[in-house]
């Protein structure tokens, strides 16, 4: 691609990528009015050959003529006119798209956000126009030039056409700003380069669990797409989520089950997050948990790239393994409304209960894929899981008492059937890091919808609230962010776990340390005596420093006897010691393991 | 007014008080789109004979009319719709006129709530349909009966009409819910009822600094108009607001100073609001600050009762005062977009700097009005004031030390120039009873825009932030609410004082008091030792009980040495007493207080 095209060629190339999209997503119209501003996307429209071109003069009737469409033809239909009021003509009809749910796809050209609100022609606040008459709204910027933008409009293209055709259809709103020119003072040579094959997919609503099909696309036809996407080497990655909730799964199986099912059938490993459910309880040799650490070893993580990979749930904690996952074709199984793909890489959609799905494909896999030539791929995986564990052992046998000691002493000491909070920040990524598998059940508890570190000492008292014992494990900036969750911490039956580090340590692994003013400005440690702190709420406060102080104290702590409330064990760290246990680790990794 | 009437004529009734405020507020012309849902306004319209209607079917077509019509009248022109997305057609030219500044007034009828997200048909969610593009929005509910619902309406017809022409000029929308039958079945003895002669001039920009006008009404009819207003017995009642911005203001004189020289030349008292900015500083005879202990003595409050109140700024913090207002015709002086009418009583809202008012008034006093007719009046005032102080002293002298000794001692304690930040619930309340005024200024701070017990101690930390050594009084329930504001009272420079009564007691003077397990779920007292509390934050501590305990504290707290920071004087109160001493306070008032 020519990376040195004028403002008018940028601005087709960035079109042209939305369209592809949209065009994959299963739009075959644009209704359009005359307008200056929307020409970049007119131009584009023009080199879709799939593309009918309807122009309408009249916004509102332009936008009923679009809805009768969509509704008697099933598929998305778009709508595109200039800025200004242009778009507020649509309003009728939009909110009648909302109600009887018609797919319809608002693409409103926008002056770029340097003319917004200072008085330009024709200029007004386009965002969120429609409020909530819209499934979604998106405001992607002005053109950008690069094969990482324009992947993503290509990608949102599907998406909001997915998106019009979901589980509960109906418009969505794309705002496109362009700055001038419009039109490519010279020839461009922007093409269509529509997204992998199975993009004209990504919309397709299947509810397994009931057997329901809208939009009339065939399922034997998408099926055997899927099949033929999922030949290669895959996996599975399970994110953060909760994938049977009680009495909702019409499953007969619960999720983990159904999972382990599938995965047998494939033969694929399963990455299993530490917030997915999978890492406690019914064991499985595809379950690996230790991708953090041997991703991190190069020749390794090349070694094990799949050609394909099935996502349930959010994103990983892991960001090691996130960016490993970069531009491998995606399936994302997802029952509800989100939509995660931070890399942009989902190929498929599947709005479906997890369960249902699973048990679904471990019936293909078992009628039509050839589970005997991937068996040596899996037995890799589980062979290299059981290596990771091993070195991880043996380096821990070895080094000075840190998180990592204390996390596996904590698994070891918890009853089954426990939970355990761990929060933002540091907590959740070392248990991430170092929890491996148990057998017993224990449920894992994080807040990764914003994963904030506010908040986490109430959110612990709540979740305590529920009758589970829960034993939680927050750093010291957490701890002291939410002062006013003390009040609420008297009646803990398990201990609440302090990593105190002094302050946010996290910051000691990022590009910000060694930034001059370093400690004051970001690390920011809050200077309290924890015991004394507690002591005016009436909770019980232990510090300990090392292994043996630490295991007498959760002795005590799990299980307080009946007439006492566990309190709080604040964990003394070393972080500089801490941090060097880490990177040592990883050195470790990378020089010892074998491929 | 006959409250039995049928559902048909309460609707009638509920749309005729709107209309009658809106054609006050200056709304001549009414463009109607046809449709069953908007039937009682319709009805009303038809009544009102100042009201020109017009038909036109398309709303499109029917809002850019009456956007035109606006433009060149320079009056509020009234829209109305029917429900569903009828007025959704109208979003085109809303924007215009929000663009372009036009008075557009945005009736739309609605299904009435329990229809709403129902499924019931032509029914959708049109709460802030139009979003940012109107100036404001109110969705008032279905139909009410009885004075004080249609005094509602009307004031609240006034008041977007006013709006609507104010200082930014623009749309409002006004989403009205009926419900059925929409016609009155019997004969319906509504009548137009129009609010006080005044009304016609509320919607009036009045921008005095600058001299300037905008829709053209004359500026002497305004004056005549609101000289008769003023020719009885009147008062200035002084609200929460900061009213002389620094460098804002254009007039030559501060705020105080305008303001005594008003009252001076209008022979008027000035009721005076803790947060008024009045209380401490330059005297005048016209400082009325116990007005919360007079007006409690029924005969007093009857004897004292104006023809007009000429208010400034916010609702004042006295329940006693506000409600003693209730009925009065209000001047209501706000240079902002505030519309602070909780009576309802506003008959003009004067949009103008408040110094640049009060001397415009005082000039106007000079010249056109009588001040000797009123000398007595103002008299009357200052000698009840001056009892009143007399009769709490002499009160107090023998009464058991609690909070209002507590207030004396401390304002007589500031230096001049200091601050005093007043907590919410109880300490703002007991400074508006226990204050009186002072000659030595002291500024007077309180977070009373949503009066909310939460972030007091951050506040606090804040207010001192500025430079200005600022001393807090906070209740207990306050305080443990903002534990994370602990982190930030290091380094103050006078005492933060915490008002320890054991829990929310405003509820002991209000009706919940003695409901079952009122303590637990009312007065919520939380039980942390104040002193073990503070200690691991580093803030000095110390308790007191009376009133010699108290002056020490302040002594040592107030100025602070060099190297040392103030901190928290925890005042131990026993609430029944002070309960007691209250009560008893107001019959002393009651049994001594002679008019």
């Amino acid at each position: 691609m020519d990376e040195h095209c004028d403002q008018g060629c940028q601005n087709l190339r960035w079109a042209l990528a939305l369209l592809d999209g949209l065009v994959a997503g299963g739009m075959r119209h644009l209704v359009f009015s005359p307008g200056s501003r929307s020409t970049p996307l007119l131009l584009a429209a023009q080199r879709q050959t799939s593309l009918t071109l309807t122009p309408i003069l009249d916004e509102r009737s332009a936008a009923f003529f679009a809805l009768g469409l969509a509704r008697a033809a099933g598929h998305p239909v778009g709508l595109l006119c200039t800025s200004g009021s242009a778009l507020a003509h649509w309003f009728p009809a939009v909110i009648e798209a909302y109600e009887s749910e018609i797919p319809l796809i608002l693409l409103s050209a926008d002056r770029p956000p340097e003319l917004r609100g200072w008085g330009a022609n024709q200029t007004i606040d386009q965002t969120r126009l429609f409020g909530g008459f819209v499934r979604e709204f998106h405001d992607p910027g002005p053109a950008e030039s690069g094969a990482a933008a324009l992947k993503m409009m290509r990608t949102l293209g599907a998406r909001v056409a997915a998106v019009s055709l979901g589980n509960w259809p109906g418009p969505v709103h794309i705002n496109l700003p362009f700055r001038e020119p419009l039109v490519p003072t010279a020839e461009c040579s922007a093409e269509s380069n529509p997204p992998l094959s199975l993009n004209r997919n990504s919309g397709h609503k299947t509810t397994l669990a009931s057997s329901e099909q809208s939009w009339g696309e065939d399922i034997d036809v998408w099926t055997r797409d899927l099949t033929a996407m999922m030949s290669g080497r895959g996996l599975i990655c399970c994110g953060p989520g909760t994938f049977s909730p009680v009495g909702e799964s019409l499953a007969p199986l619960g999720f983990a089950e159904a999972l382990w099912k599938c995965s047998e059938q494939l033969a694929v490993p399963v990455l299993c997050d530490p917030l997915s459910g999978l890492r406690f309880g019914a064991d499985s040799t595809h379950r690996i948990t230790r991708y953090d650490s041997f991703l991190r070893h190069p020749a390794t993580a090349a070694a094990l790239k799949p050609d394909w990979v099935l996502r349930i749930g959010r994103a990983p904690v892991s960001k090691t393994l996130l960016n490993w996952l970069a531009d491998i074709p995606t399936i994302l199984v997802d029952p509800g409304q989100g939509w995660s793909d931070p890399n942009k890489d989902v190929r498929v959609r599947v709005n479906a209960d997890a369960s249902s799905f699973c048990l679904w494909l471990a019936t293909l896999a078992q009628d039509v894929m050839d589970k005997q030539t991937h068996a040596d791929w899996s037995a890799q995986w589980t062979a290299i899981e059981q290596q990771c564990a091993q070195l991880t052992a043996n380096y821990l046998a070895q080094a000075p008492w840190c998180e990592a000691h204390l996390l596996t002493t904590l698994l070891a000491h918890l009853p089954a059937d426990d939970g355990l909070f761990c929060a933002n920040s540091m907590p959740i990524r070392q248990l991430d890091t170092w929890s491996g598998g148990r057998s017993a059940p224990l449920g894992i508890f994080g807040n990764r919808g914003a994963s904030g570190i506010d908040g986490q000492t109430s959110t612990l008292a709540g979740l305590n609230a529920s009758g589970i014992p829960i034993t939680g494990v927050l750093g010291d900036l957490s701890f002291f962010h939410d002062l006013s969750g003390l009040l609420l911490l008297r009646q803990l039956q398990r201990p609440c776990i302090v990593l105190n580090n002094g302050g946010g340590r996290i910051f000691d692994y990022l590009p910000q340390r060694g930034l001059p003013d370093f400690e004051r400005l970001w690390r920011t440690p809050i200077d309290l005596d924890c015991g004394a702190l507690l002591h005016p709420f009436g909770i019980a406060h232990c510090a300990v420093t090392n292994g043996d102080e630490f295991q007498a104290a959760l002795r005590e702590c799990v299980n307080p006897s009946e007439h006492q409330s566990s309190g709080v064990i604040e964990v003394r760290i070393d972080a500089e010691l801490s941090r060097r246990v880490h990177y040592e680790f990883w050195q470790h990794i990378q020089a010892s393991q074998s491929i």
